[in-house]
């Protein structure tokens, strides 16, 4: 039987965000990258197949990670002082810059998709720089790595140093070549990325949105961070009805399969149409923090229906472990519970849903180990005395809140172990 | 020469709150274990002695841990949905009550010491368990482990489950057999440790505080962590005018040297009186957001010139790191900014200040390398990628928010490494 594998173990995931599904010493049979079932044991039809036992270990879905900045890996836990405006003027751009670099690409970039897997984080979407000879590096190395990632080549045409803008034309083109270059890759796939309103013209924007029309790409950018930003936006995209708006007129809005990240501050109109456009926002509490940019009102936006995944944010976000980001997430909610006892703190399997099934949904079937679902899995070893002493539920919250790279033994993307 | 230590590397430390001394490629001479200079290079009276050359590393105090429970390590990161007193009952407890076992007890004492150690914790205020043989394993390990700690055996006669409190007379019998065993010891050393306020008699309160007195001990506590703990401590001790005074009256606040952890919710008495006494506080951020205690105004406490330095609380607290706390710190600081912004955030060198320095000063001389300081020491190791392009403050700064275990490639305590 070719591509049937079998995975022994404790598996825990979330099939809605309540409740976690657990099967204890199971058996979980994926065929072609695909789940079959989870079983007792291994059925009659699958004997015979080598069985990767992993014992008393924790099996878990990988990780997906909505947010992130490659080429910002290297500055992560510097200059957190500054607020967002402040910060990528003094300390991105000018490493942003040396991505035209292809050496230094290649090299900084293999440090980031190292440390990323490591980490657990099998589905990534992930800001480049402006370089396209630095982005086209970064695919290549996500390929080798073998997990699955949407990566953009960033564009911006203004207001930020003129050594990393390019003119609205280049950045078109740039990304144009990259999209052909890499659109029928099976894993890592190209995504139209403007930075943000702020850095681009309308007429990139309009470009973008039709790069993104044409060959039904997915989009990311960001969204309602800060509001300094809000209010740059407001200046500068006068006709626009709020900061959606600008990436709405272009088809930058869930016209194709859109993630934006942050979206702490949508007014009533956003909330609307980030709702009817079935929009997906990227989480990034360590961020959002970090540079002191607001609290995203996560419990408000879920019970209105939104869709929310988690985002590390690397380096506004410093920490790259997904886990980390589920922490904070959780932290964060917690501390508005404290002055509002209606805002449900949120819990251990919410958090771990936003950054499994939930975000996951990005990438299609993966996050879960529904029949059906892409077998992209972790494997997770802690100390013996705690697998000893506790359920898996309890173990899982260990590892989440203090685990690292180091308690994760296995990796499986599609069925692939990596 | 005897006892001459020289080592060389990029010295990073904080005289101040408010900056950072550096000595770039330096050579730092200790003698005695106490720090005589730092040089540009070694001087004519000290030539012959080996230097230990960490060549582009940094060299920073180590760091001081004000607060956290050995016994409750195995459940960092465990329970995590609770608030305190539930927490207490759900979690930790069951957990603590193995202490009684001698041979679980160094088991899990163990995993606990060689994890604080990694992560670059060289004094720490402990609380064991009520058990007496459990807390006599703990001394034992730590000093093995070779690092500076004050030990102390819970006390609690009252509310607690019944397995795991004791009678006034034996908590004090017990307390008092491990003062006579290790009161001489010259690293790891006894203090007075009622677990809480709301576990105590007032008798058993009235016995410590004798001991500490006696002795001249110095004492550790919980102070004012939770609105429920507080009306409980109102509802029990009904003649103290408020949660410090229940300390204060048995000579448990500062008659001897004191370190209360949390101290969240301080009436303007408590204050004033916490201000009088010189008393430490040790604050705890990951603590106090995962059991939503709340959170610390510590600028304004600061301001009043209150004495604040740095606990992991584990296990109320899920990371050990003592950098961890100090990124929290940060955070939470940053979250009161957001709502209050004449609350300016806490900087980098003023939570380094509080884990090194700060809460070292409870210790004597350490936590600095001027001179006269214990030479307590962790030698931090980057990427070359980092080493090469970063600033010292930027690489400490990042290895603050960042960095693990891993990254900590040496040790010293009073000059001897580890």
């Amino acid at each position: 039987m070719k591509n049937v594998l079998i995975v022994k173990g404790h598996f825990i995931y979330t099939r809605t965000a309540e409740n976690y599904e657990v099967y204890k010493n199971s058996c979980l049979v994926s065929v072609d990258g695909k789940v079959e079932g989870i079983y007792p044991s291994v059925p009659d039809r699958f004997k015979g197949v080598p069985v990767h036992d992993y014992g008393n270990r924790l099996v878990i879905p990988g990780f997906v990670d909505l947010h992130l900045h490659a080429a910002q890996f290297l500055q992560s836990g510097m200059g957190m002082t500054k607020q967002l405006l402040d910060w990528l003027e003094d300390y991105t751009f000018d490493l942003e810059r040396e991505f035209q670099n292809r050496e230094f690409a290649r090299k900084a970039y293999s440090c980031f998709a190292e440390k990323l897997v490591a980490c657990g984080t099998l589905r990534a979407c992930i800001f480049a720089s402006s370089s396209t000879t630095g982005t086209r590096e970064l695919f290549e190395i996500l390929k080798e790595k073998g997990i699955g990632a949407y990566v953009g080549k960033v564009n911006m045409d203004r207001n930020a140093p003129d050594f990393i803008i390019e003119t609205t034309e280049d950045s078109l083109k740039g990304t144009k070549y990259l999209i052909e270059k890499y659109r029928d890759e099976r894993l890592v796939k190209p995504i139209i990325t403007p930075r943000f309103a702020p850095t681009s013209t309308e007429g990139l924007l309009k470009g973008l949105g039709e790069l993104a029309v044409k060959y039904d790409l997915p989009v990311q950018s960001h969204l309602s961070e800060s509001l300094d930003e809000i209010r740059w936006v407001q200046d500068l995209f006068k006709g626009a009805k709020n900061y959606s708006d600008v990436y709405f007129k272009n088809n930058l809005f869930k016209q194709t399969k859109t993630v934006m990240a942050h979206g702490i501050y949508l007014d009533d109109d956003e909330k609307k149409l980030v709702k009817k456009m079935d929009l997906m926002l990227a989480h990034c509490p360590d961020s959002n923090i970090n540079l002191r940019s607001g609290i995203m009102p996560v419990r408000t936006y879920l019970d209105m229906g939104l869709k929310i995944g988690l985002g590390s944010d690397i380096a506004g976000g410093h920490k790259i472990g997904l886990n980390e980001a589920m922490v904070r997430a959780i932290q964060l909610s917690k501390i508005l519970n404290l002055t509002n006892d209606k805002l449900k703190p949120l819990t251990v399997s919410e958090v771990f849903y936003m950054g499994t099934k939930g975000g996951g949904s990005f990438f299609g079937k993966t996050g879960s180990f529904e029949k059906g679902y892409l077998f992209d899995a972790l494997v997770i070893e802690d100390d013996s005395m705690i697998a000893k002493r506790y359920s898996p539920e309890d173990r899982l919250e260990k590892f989440i809140y203090t685990g690292d790279d180091r308690n994760i033994c296995a990796r499986y993307v599609e069925g692939d172990k990596l």
